[in-house]
């Protein structure tokens, strides 16, 4: 980079802009560990708004790349480094505020997910999103990425809960949207456009999050099937007749991992097992739990759990907690994201069965089966170059197949730049040219987050191609 | 328009192409009745997409002004007429198509909301968006204004149920957004920009819908406050514990004119109703609404009245349904559509009543109190035009004193002709800059819906102002 980051430490607070090769490595990859992120030349560590303007402003001048970096959580290279760029950090930007009577939370970029809602309940209020990532990832990654978690099925995403948004535009403006109003149809909806934009359109620098009332409690259910089939049959039928605020699945290949680690006596012969909550109120949640022990007896299940007890309800969660763990300890793990038509599930899970056999890796499948929202979990031997090159070439094929079944190739973790190759596949290249010319409109210089979304085509070859 | 119309109707099917002058009067206004709407040179009634393509590809080559319209019950003049453009009337494409499995509605743009729901109904599934005009208006513009109702405080507005578009851009490429998924974040949120962009971006021609099951039963509670400050802290209060399924407000002036035409018993002394329902399944609905019960009890309800009979239910909302009714009877009505955040609300039904006194109408307000969402609704004599100039005042008033109570001018009937002068106090110039540079994107000639959320500056003189 010959731009001269000398201007940008001169303007801004002490100790915001870092240039130590040491620190800027630390800053290179997210949690996707795409092979080929770059280092940042520089990393600017906001403190505000203005902050955000002048690095923008900056970068604008000088056509520096601009990657804006939450926890680093990413898992599509989301905020992976660009070598040439500089990487916009907001992880000083936490701030939290409650308005109990608005039922808002106005928080800072940098915050984690976990304090927001931990900072909603000290008012008995609830901020419902809860992606796998919460103790780590921030809330500003999450609004960039629209992302989900287990009670979408039932609350909805992110977007779902983005009231308002201050968002700086690459050229330094700063633009306040919405605000904590419920309902507002004044002008094009921006805010859910910015929303999901993963940082390409600007870089958000607040947010004014909708929160709800706490559920009262929950009642659990689980069950396993000798048939896949059966399972998604059952996940049909009970969806089609009451709202379950989670509806998990594990493929025989999690239940067996975890048997492994665990010992909690899973079925190893079953082909799915479900997990399925219900948070409506009082007796009612006991009511939905036997109706969906009903759908999913009638289905074939052979074994069901049901329990309306808190600590019994997290007892038989277990598995599904410990699939993660259960999968690390057999190797390194490459964590998908597709999603399909529900009834589409057991296609996507034969093909994602297929496609470990014919790259000779572990496949495990959890799934968010109330939305359709598959991961597939790639298990490669650790170290071992060549099967992480078999692991990346399944990843591929599963969005392949994801695509061919009516699906998306991201159904929460955004399309980063690990995804961006297959994007056009899916959406089609009109889709991929409107959404070039909105990029093209509120960034002209393409600064902002190159080759998410998007490529840019001027990337080093995928090692795993 | 010097464009040769006659092009259109050799490509278009017999009868597409309406140029007979009677007709064409009927396509000047929609229901906003905004005195400047213009004529249409020709109104085309599309049959199918590739219709809607050719017309706008037509008009797109001759610089001719298309104005989308779907059933013409806009409130905000979305789809009055333009003098020299082409009015495309979406009224034939009213397909529904309901998937029970995997419990989606895939319709055409012209089909009545209404129709939507029965379709779904007879599956055993809800949509959920009940606009008031939902046994009127069309589905496509309803998603075209992102339309509310009495629902949407707990089920959201019609942007949470469209999961899948087919839409048309200004130069007669057809985009597929979305589907049949409930994640998917693959790409801009393109989907969430075209709801609510009331035609300026693109013209719908398809909607996938998401569809809910039907919610068990409902109880009901309407209680009276002698004090509106109080029943708004009831409604802060029961909103921070519960999720009504339905929380309305009707003012001094509604329960007046209400209580002239029905003689039904309401406290004329009281400053505001408010009627609450909530659809948790089985017991647990009486034990909400209850505790609603005693929300109001304890912020001061003088009188209040609750059923869990259905039939009851209905009769306890009589005086809401009978609101716009029993206004017809004292002249012609001018609905306005703001928002304010809740606490708010006090403090702009004020400021609605000093309005009032200003310009000498009468201003009735009913309210989705539990989204901010206030319909002043403006009665002044029919056919006295200055009575009608102090009404159109007083709407353009009631705007910016939203403003300046941190609200929206418009929280569901979209911005339209009608509003568009006060977009920007609103939003600020920053936003409008960045509006129109997304507009410019995807349409560059301007031919769609031109003066809808965005001025043009062309129109004749407010005749009100």
């Amino acid at each position: 980079m010959t731009a001269p980051i000398g201007e940008l430490a001169d303007v801004l607070p002490g100790g915001s802009v870092l240039v130590d090769p040491d620190l800027l490595a630390t800053y290179r990859y997210d949690s996707a560990r795409d092979p080929r992120a770059g280092t940042p030349t520089a990393v600017v560590r906001a403190t505000c708004t203005s902050d955000v303007q002048q690095v923008l402003k900056w970068a604008s001048e000088h056509g520096v790349p601009v990657v804006p970096r939450g926890a680093g959580s990413s898992l599509s290279g989301g905020a992976s480094g660009i070598n040439g760029g500089v990487t916009l950090s907001l992880e000083r930007m936490r701030d939290i505020t409650v308005d109990p009577v608005n039922r808002v939370a106005v928080v800072g970029p940098g915050a984690i997910t976990a304090d927001v809602k931990s900072a909603a309940a000290e008012h008995g209020l609830w901020y419902p999103p809860d992606p796998s990532s919460v103790e780590m990832s921030s809330i500003g990654g999450n609004a960039a990425t629209n992302a989900g978690g287990l009670c979408c099925v039932k609350y909805g995403v992110t977007s779902d809960y983005v009231l308002g948004m201050e968002v700086v535009l690459a050229d330094g403006t700063a633009l306040r949207l919405g605000g904590p109003r419920l309902k507002d149809v004044a002008g094009l909806a921006l805010l859910k456009l910015f929303v999901g934009s993963e940082g390409t359109l600007g870089v958000i620098t607040e947010l004014t999050l909708r929160l709800l009332p706490r559920p009262a409690g929950a009642a659990t259910l689980v069950a396993s099937f000798s048939s896949l089939d059966a399972a998604v049959q059952a996940v049909v039928g009970l969806t089609a007749r009451v709202r379950p605020s989670m509806l998990e699945l594990m493929d025989r290949v999690s239940i067996n991992a975890v048997e492994d680690m665990t010992r909690m006596g899973l079925d190893r012969a079953a082909e799915a097992l479900l997990m399925v909550r219900t948070d409506t109120p009082g007796e009612s949640a006991v009511e939905e739990i036997a109706l969906i022990h009903e759908v999913c007896g009638r289905h074939g299940a052979s074994e069901i759990y049901t329990s309306t007890d808190p600590d019994e309800g997290e007892a038989l969660l277990a598995a599904r907690r410990a699939a993660l763990p259960a999968l690390e300890t057999l190797g390194s793990l490459l964590i998908d994201d597709v999603g399909v038509p529900v009834p589409a599930l057991p296609s996507l899970v034969r093909r994602i069965q297929a496609t470990a056999a014919r790259h000779d890796v572990l496949i495990a499948v959890v799934a968010h089966a109330g939305d359709g929202n598959v991961h597939p979990v790639i298990v490669y031997p650790s170290g071992d170059c060549d099967a992480e090159a078999r692991a990346r070439r399944a990843f591929g094929d599963i969005m392949g197949a994801a695509i061919e079944l009516g699906g998306t190739i991201t159904g929460e973790h955004g399309v980063g730049r690990l995804k961006a190759p297959w994007l056009a596949d899916q959406v089609g290249r009109d889709v991929i040219t409107a959404t070039a010319r909105i990029k093209d409109a509120l960034d002209p210089c393409g600064i902002l987050n190159p080759g998410v979304i998007l490529e840019t085509g001027d990337r080093s070859p995928d090692p795993g191609s």
